[in-house]
């Protein structure tokens, strides 16, 4: 494999969205080959505490608190913005200028206006750009889009989306940047119902026309932190006006015939973040899920008949995309992280001068489980443990 | 957070576990407030090629192809042994002789015997071990024990455990590692059942008897590469005898009077990696099944009349363990994938000078459609799109 | 109980929904103490060979060929009209103006001025009547009503259902009167999209306003048997025009401040019969699926942090309203077939001479294996079966 | 069609299985076109009160209270034994003796001794007999014996099976007939163990040997009315010794090598009737629950690559074996149920002078929302209701 070619990365932003994309850099070369290797130089933040903070604990370089000086720097290749979406434009345009290329978080921008500025720019200044509509990436998603373009699905008559969460429903839920149509352009629209319209021009096509209509269900609430935290609680004597939609449901057409229906939602209660997908097409249909997205539903109506139905794919084989570079299959995209939590233990136990578990004691009683049963086998007889 | 104290690591093997051990190490500090931090220093196996490579793609300092030379070294604080089984003694035991903190894949030895010499080990040195058996810590697991801590099911009167794959079905699968009992000691006994058993040991309690059976379905396959490699493909001029289970049932009583039904196979078609488990006690029962790891199905007999269920429950908050470390709320584990897919290809466009997407043409074009759909919900009416 | 009181009942038509209804007369007084039992007196359809098999099958005492002699009899108390749609109005105003009671299916007529007509026809009559919107009857969907009722879901925000077939999909399917707009008034809207709404009425409320659309996918279709049979081939050198919708969608806002969404369509690959909806409200959500008609999902706010999630209730105790006339808990609504089918072997066998399974035979097996478990556990011993 | 030859039965008992049984021999001819037709002559049980009941209720021509008055009868063909497990055996052998043709409840006696008595006497007496086990006769279960016969799933190597009930896990249920061994035999074993393994016989083959165990959780409970009522309370000042098991776990061998796990227990809470099973074979697996006994898991090994997965099959089809007898496809068994719940509204309604509710008035509104819908799809608009 031998040393890589290093892309220089500056970040403007750290919150949630932040800590996914430094994730992303950090393990990228670790699951697949590619021929770069990102190198984590600088991220910035206005909080330079904060900025601080997740500088260490994400793993970059250095930190700013000014994104200008980011883009700047001359030992940067590649400006990734997370901030949120009202500062998009500017931070984008400002970075194609200085010949940097781009990754953005989604919606591009919050107009349309904006949103072709920024595309004028890069594409006047010749950089590589990119919008992050990450669920595009699943493998069974990926694996949708090439049974598709295979032709296996016929022609689509059908697209429905929903994306429900219900993580604002409470009342006292405070005014939040993303409740506030100046800083987010809108709500569950542009922040949810983005990605099943880009998940539907991803997979079905172009839309040709739509209708639809938008809800706010609770009008006031209490002003708190104005941070993109997802669990801060408000202070009910102080209200604002939320000026984004708490839902939106529209009906649309597309241009290749098909009928599509959309809802997303913010009040779905116990739907934490279902975004999910159904399309039928002449000759079979695919169904989506992200709670359980490593799972591919595919029916085939060519299927022998009686035997017709949907199969539960787990995508994590080889064929699936993406999906070799992880685990065997079955094992699902995941399954790493109950390691981290072994290791997490283990290393308390050394700090902490405790005996962590499962430890040898354990592996001594399992071992004598295993013999028993290897002894019941060969004996034919209950074996009994001390 | 400021700089964290180091616990300097050497690894012994390096295949499936050994990737995903050294993910751990890499992933840990950046979802984790742990007090240490995991210096990756070196990685050892005895084939220098793959050796080499593997060091470099997981990120260690340096690879040697003894393991006793890294035992020998100073700059070593902890062993981590993921090497085929027949091997954790020997290495064990050298490594509690010189001191160090142990960590090794399961079963942890081939025999009881074995067993007690590597816990005699550690003990008399005063090191700490641990043994992984890391489906215990995948969050629903740990929130199914709390549950059973709490004593919110109440006395145990079931348990009944499936690990259910499919492999090896292939009668032209060859015959590695796994299969011959002088270096994995069991077939699927101590590869995938050893881990229902640590899940019994750790949810009911410990075992009281046990009656078993085993059988080697397919009892001849081709000699292929001697590796732990899964997907191989055997010679069938040059067959060779299975030695170990291809399955294994058993039923046991535990020590706290519950009944325990237990199965492992390899033979299990459609079932990639199906680890599942169900509890029933006098209060309520839970289930949960690896290959939708992040729900657990909990039921109540205390619920109100006509509103008992079991319950689905995604183990992705704040309060159920260690979920509150990764994204918001029914953004489940693996969800981050999805970032490292889309910066792969990113990069890829940087490289190969090829512009990636979804780009900022798509930006425009969501753009386009977020606007309809505010208009459209404005005006109430049908909105086209150009 | 006692000898009942008979209500003599006249139906007019006798396909599809001719035998759920006389199935119903049928079963009523076997499972449901009712104060009345059907007398089924006569039936009517214009084939004589096909009405009277349908007589002589479905147990009524006589048949017609004329409708209007059914409503002139003076031994009949109720019409029950299972026509296609565009006889509806017709046959309902004549039954009324005969002072009959009278049940239709759906939907009720082919526009609002017959259906207004026909209402009017009834209640200037004094005669009871009902329209056959028969899922509103599944015990899962009165439990959703009382639930609701009983304020357990709170202020309502989101309705969603889709109902979901796929049986015209090949082109190839005959211009069936349900395709024909004439006959049947419309196509997916009226025969399931009628249903998805009259279920949001009845569970959420009355509809403010709404935005559709319609489609017709395959406009031509062969010109076979203009019956209402939904298995029947056509002849591809003779086409006709398809007059209704294959699919519809639409978005609706409800008095009560909620949101709809509906999609009623025929072209959904393998979706059989999937008549599904979710209702999310400010302490709950309930979500329903017909093709797993005993069940209801639940969601509860309120449910203990870290406990919630949407609990799966099998409707078939006694506080769900209908499911304590039938058989134990979990032994679902069509659990009594299993023993129909049983008991026609068993006469296949005593009319063919010959002897059916299982039998005395199995049953001594069947004892013998009983036998051997009992043992085993009393011995604690394998035991082999001769 | 025409008159149909007629089978005349005596039914000796009539309670939860009376009633099963019962409304097998109402509908048979309803659905099926079975060569005979069963005329339901005679009921009997000792309580004189409840037997005229269930006479009148189930649609039964008389009743006696003496058994062998009904076997001494000219006028009939079938004696059906639906009485405590004890009297099977001295019922069926006297019913043989006299000539008729035999069905009895499962299991067919409480000792092989007994059982292969009553074979012999059937035997001898050339009569034709029947066990219940009724469970073979899922549509999705004879669809499942179907692939594995036409060597769909090639060479079987697990079965495993669990039923599953929770109704006697509150220690205040009272000492019924069923958990008293003189009576029932045995508890979980023969009551739902027994089905289990009668559909491990059906599917897979012949046991070649077993090993179990049983447990009694509850040793004592309060003695109350003997009957099989399964919800009936007892008093705990009267305690008595239960005399069955309440679970048991056994794994077992067949003559044709594969292995089975079987797990029969009343304390599996959550669990109201979790009978289920799986197959692994060496070219497929098949699923099955009888909670959702329509649907029929299946996965066939030889399926493209990436596009393997169990398939979810609704058996309602034509080629699936009786569901052609019942409604259109997805219309799941039990469908016609909610008519007759609607029915029962309709004739309550008329019989105490209220206006049931769906009725025309809904009808009237349904049908303003559907012209609605058309004029919104055809004006291209939103259209408020009034």
């Amino acid at each position: 494999m031998g040393v890589k070619q290093k892309v220089r990365v500056g970040m403007i932003g750290y919150q949630f969205m932040g800590k996914a994309h430094s994730h992303a850099y950090r393990d990228l070369n670790f699951y697949f080959d590619n021929p770069l290797e990102a190198e984590m130089v600088v991220i910035s933040g206005r909080n330079e505490e904060a900025v601080k903070e997740a500088q260490e604990t994400m793993g970059w370089q250095s930190y700013e608190t000014d994104w200008r000086k980011v883009i700047e720097r001359d030992d940067i290749d590649v400006i990734d913005i997370v901030t949120p979406n009202h500062t998009h434009a500017e931070i984008a345009i400002a970075a194609a200028e200085a010949g940097k290329h781009i990754i953005t978080e989604k919606p591009l921008a919050l107009t349309v206006d904006e949103a072709e500025r920024m595309l004028a720019a890069v594409e006047k200044n010749g950089v590589k750009h990119m919008i992050c509509h990450n669920y595009r990436f699943a493998p069974a998603v990926q694996y949708a889009k090439k049974l598709i373009e295979d032709g296996r699905i016929g022609r689509i008559y059908h697209w429905r989306a929903n994306y429900l969460q219900d993580f604002i429903m409470d009342p006292n839920f405070p005014l939040v940047w993303r409740l506030k149509k100046e800083v987010s352009g809108s709500g569950a629209l542009g922040d949810i119902g983005a990605h099943s319209l880009d998940l539907a021009r991803f997979l079905v096509g172009e839309f040709s026309e739509l209708t639809a209509t938008m809800e706010t269900f609770i009008k006031e609430r209490p002003i708190g932190e104005m941070t993109g935290g997802l669990s801060a609680k408000g202070d009910s004597s102080n209200m604002g006006e939320v000026t984004v939609d708490d839902a939106v449901t529209f009906i649309a057409r597309f241009k290749n015939g098909a009928l599509g229906t959309f809802e997303a939602t913010r009040f779905a209660g116990g739907n934490r973040n279902k975004n999910k997908f159904e399309i039928n097409g002449e000759k079979g249909s695919i169904r989506w899920d992200m709670e359980n997205m490593n799972n591919l539903e595919v029916y085939f109506s060519g299927d022998e008949e009686g035997l017709q139905g949907f199969r539960l794919i787990n995508c994590t084989e080889e064929v699936h995309p993406y999906a070799g570079a992880y685990w065997p299959p079955g094992h699902i995209i995941g399954y790493e992280h109950t390691f981290i939590h072994l290791i997490d233990e283990f290393l308390r136990g050394i700090h902490g001068n405790y005996q962590p578990s499962p430890n040898f004691v354990d592996g001594v009683r399992n071992q004598k489980v295993l013999e028993a049963v290897e002894k019941s086998a060969e004996e034919k007889r209950w074996i009994e443990l001390d």
